[in-house]
């Protein structure tokens, strides 16, 4: 069954590698026209800003997802379903991208900053379903070796996930500028290394 | 001969994966406007939904397909051949996804929705000669451990897929939300995993 | 040195794979408008033609190209920059391939043909190129276990490639719809298997 | 460890085969018009330059790329960050390109010139910043094997990119066309393999 992880792996490598590359396709290309290039690729920088924290967004999680299966090596059909859920939102991160790029510093810019959030927030949570589901169920799909302490430890961790998207998400009310930057603050966070060792030294 | 199916598998990993993931590039960017961008967003839900039914109809075709392949085990020219057919219709998903995203709820929905439906009509019957073809010609393609009892059993069993997808498509001349739910609940139902274990205890 | 043309065999395959699933891409997608749905995809005939033609052509070439690194077992650089030429003609075909679709019966269909047949008559020639040079040079590159007449063979049978796109590109001047068909009709003729096994039996 | 460096592989090979695959989507299908497809397809000129610069220069970045972790071992947290900053320039590619490809030969190709050039100065750097963190920190994340000379030799080597890159967007004031026909160049001598063998013969 093991093979069953390395499956679940590779394909869900391919959709964090492709959802990351496809990002830059939602950057406007400038026509040639009535302002210089320069001008209007300076007025772009919503693009740029929401380009940059989605990749680090994808690239992180990618890293995160890649921590959890280092523990499961088990799976089952739920897990799988878990996993594709997970992937739904993974692949859908253009779309709020393009969208933020698209209003950010305009009128609706608060509309375009709730969704950005709001899609952060549900892939944390669908990510924190998928290590929960993996974790319970009596160990039988983590590796033997883990110890539980350690995976108590590692649940907690990743619990704070969906709450501080939850506080990002309330953010956009009370500044939108505010809530993008938190945004990019957890993206650097999440890539933080986590603080204890969870495999047992052999 | 087995590093031949590795490298099918390889392949058709590959087109599941980037069809599923380009499926958010047919969902449009909402324009700063007229109207308020949470309206233009709400106003578009048929693109969430087409694009919610695709992503779930591709994924679990891609876990239907890795299950095939956990029986065959062998590979010609033939099989390689029906298996591009397969794909053909897999990444030909995005195109009937965005047509009913740009229609359903519009005077030409019913187009739009036997366009889709008939879609995944073709690709289950391409889905099934894959597997006929594999599973007959003597059983040399399919791993010599597999009892032939289960073989039957899950040919009777995904031969049920272009009658579902035909009565989908049928449907959409009764009414055009009462196909694509039906189509919805395809994909949950092609996601349950197969009632009795196919391959022999060794 | 045999992880080299692992290398290159995995980065052409991601290639391959992802230029096929880009084709659809290129597919317009018919805007609620004067005319039916159904009359408009009707008429989108040309984007479905060149959309099955590139996919046979690219899948095929994807088999072919497996089939050479199955008898190329040693890389070095100059391989390496004859494989990425090749890749940047496999990489260009969603381009030629949408401006037939946008073009084909109407004013300037032949134009649009000849860059369609251009495309693969370069493609076939970059083809023949890596193959005569992995099959050269004292046989370096080639597996130790092939034999010098079945190479022979398999040149001969690859040369003939470029000289077939070569007619279909003469065909445009004769007649648009004859080349177009004659391209389908070497997707499959090269579809097929070689006559001969290649590899000496051990 | 090793299979970290694996994953980093995978996942890198990933982006630079998407990104490279990318390229063609961003060259404008031209509509039928006032003008012969012909003509406007010449006009557009700047697309195909642009396009196979960009090709060669992620190829030619992802030969060097897997160049350098034939000698990295091991990974840890900030190689990992390194090689995502790395990514993050190749991945944004497709948009430098596009936006030379629509004003080169125009009022603005200056602007244009300069912003790819300079993506292509900023991926030099990240580039470099990966390999000396690799290199340096008392070897621990190189192969055992690997001769500090040689080391030294390639670090050399590698610190021109940077210097010629830069000279590139210095060129963007003086000519433009003579700045993109530098970057061709670039592109070309970075293809050139290394002069020594850097692994000690065991």
């Amino acid at each position: 069954m093991t093979t069953e992880t390395a499956r679940i792996e590779a394909f869900s490598d391919g959709v964090f590698t492709i959802a990351i590359t496809l990002l830059v396709l939602e950057i406007k290309i400038p026509a040639p026209g009535s302002e210089p290039l320069s001008v209007q690729l300076w007025k772009q920088w919503p693009s740029y800003v929401s380009f940059a924290i989605s990749f680090a967004f994808i690239g992180i999680m990618w890293i995160n997802h890649h921590r959890l299966f280092t523990y499961i090596k088990q799976s089952n059909n739920s897990l799988l379903l878990l996993n594709l859920l997970l992937l739904l939102g993974v692949t859908s991160v253009p779309f709020p991208t393009a969208v933020l790029a698209a209003h950010l510093g305009k009128t609706d810019q608060r509309a375009a900053a709730v969704l950005y959030s709001g899609t952060y927030f549900f892939i944390a949570i669908f990510f924190n379903l998928l290590w929960r589901y993996a974790a319970s169920d009596k160990w039988k799909l983590l590796a033997a070796e883990v110890d539980r302490t350690a995976v108590h430890h590692i649940t907690r961790q990743y619990a704070f996930g969906p709450l501080l998207y939850l506080a990002c998400l309330g953010l956009c009310w009370v500044s939108v500028p505010a809530s993008i930057a938190a945004n990019a603050a957890l993206a650097c966070f999440f890539a933080l290394p986590p603080q204890r060792a969870l495999l047992r030294r052999r």
